[in-house]
């Protein structure tokens, strides 16, 4: 079923695969070589495939860059069965545990520490029932970037709303979500300054909820790469950089302790590799 | 009740607390100059209370020096009412949510990545039945140490063996309790050696428990001690530190996707900077 609908929306994440990664690329390339000493970074692309029969797999691809110092951009579609445990919580699923799956998600890391860290993630689900999901946010590991008044986090949040209002979507609604949603809960503290967040999505006119979150993902370049440019062009400082590396323990306590993604996929047999690319190249908690 | 066990269990992990740092803070400074620039560390100690009227609290410990890079050595002494869900968990609780808690807990790790990390706990819980866990576990950071065949495994295992045998403990089930805890189910992967684990410990005769939590205590630094100063006398390469910094990813991620004190503590409202203690100073995930 809906097989036309899952070549379509596969084929979409990988076309949004190739353009972020050529935006990224293109900084990476146009960064200035005294701020940036080296080669320009370059994606590198890795197959995996599922530890069982016909059950899909993805292309992880990673660049470690001068500018980004540690890059993720995956895509992947998968299929299989869910357990009975899943079947139960999944709209569509209990009474045919079958599902498929696609998506793409990205997280980048830049090496200086007044550019914002990034995360994009849209996918398309299939049980009996099938739906989108996905949203972006932005991650400022500065302290005194860490407010929603500062021009990167208004200049993400309107560029995060434009596909909302082009597609009648309620903005206000992505946004909460995905404040209630990225908040490191044990220390009552947001993980950045938001963005916007959805899942379930299924308004009966599938053409318009796959147009959405393709918007979703054109928006997500006009969110994050002139940020990244005009970032790019500011020097840091070592306390910049060590206060980045501990808010960067941030990101790892809400990936491993809330994240739903991340802590299902390891607990259920994921892919290992390609969860923990999400993780920041370098930490510390002094 | 059981108001003069709670007395001396209270007592012991202070003392032991004591002990430790004392011997700790002996490593820090008989360390050699060539290798470990700068002073001895010391701990510095700071008291927290629970946000709750008679709740108790406890003292936090931590050394930054020269050859433990990171140590923390903490003792609590806690009281409360169980929520419900719990209370319906823990022995003794169902009928009377009230509970009582002290404990010792120790986590360092070493600048040098030839001297393995190593960690240890012990514990005396009262409801309305009262009993001991603890254990001690070595975790080396570099790939060709982590096999129970190095000597630093068998002497660690010798030395926690001592104490069980000494009371006529099931020294191979806790042994194996160990192996089984702090076990990375994503990776499949041990976290260490292993050593000692043990909980909800009442034999029936208190005397004799007590007894020996206090020699698993004191074996801990027969075990560990003799390890650090033989290791902490080993020049090492950047290489190493390399994979120090990467193995301790390892350490991160058991800790807040396995442990099960750590996560129940981040999401109950635990003291945030003591639990949190025990991350890595530096960690890498390239």
């Amino acid at each position: 079923m809906f097989d036309e609908r899952k070549k379509r929306a596969a084929g979409w994440f990988r076309d949004l695969r190739n353009d972020i990664c050529r935006e990224l690329q293109r900084v990476e390339h146009d960064a200035p070589d005294d701020l940036y000493p080296g080669e320009p970074g370059r994606f590198t692309f890795e197959p995996w495939l599922r530890k069982v029969e016909n059950g899909g797999g993805g292309t992880g691809g990673m660049l470690r860059g001068r500018v980004f110092e540690k890059c993720g951009v995956h895509i992947s579609a998968v299929q299989g069965e869910f357990t009975e445990e899943m079947a139960a919580r999944v709209p569509g699923a209990s009474d045919d545990p079958r599902f498929w799956a696609a998506g793409i998600s990205l997280i980048c890391h830049p090496r200086n520490p007044r550019m914002p860290a990034v995360h994009m993630n849209t996918r398309y689900i299939v049980t009996t029932q099938d739906w989108f999901g996905g949203g972006a946010d932005l991650t400022p590991v500065q302290h005194d970037q860490r407010n929603p008044e500062t021009d990167d986090a208004k200049h993400f949040h309107a560029a995060m709303r434009a596909p909302c209002e082009a597609h009648n979507r309620d903005w206000e609604r992505y946004r909460d979500w995905c404040d209630e949603y990225f908040h490191l809960h044990h220390r009552d503290e947001p993980r950045g300054v938001g963005g916007i967040f959805y899942d379930r999505l299924d308004s009966g006119d599938w053409e318009s909820d796959f147009a959405f979150t393709q918007d979703v993902g054109r928006a997500f370049l006009d969110a994050y790469i002139p940020i990244a440019r005009r970032r790019m062009m500011e020097p840091w400082t070592e306390a910049e950089r060590e206060e980045q590396l501990i808010l960067r323990g941030r990101y790892v306590e809400f990936n491993l302790l809330w994240d739903r993604g991340t802590t299902f996929g390891l607990k259920t047999g994921g892919n290992v590799k390609t969860i923990l690319s999400s993780m920041p190249p370098v930490v510390k908690w002094p």
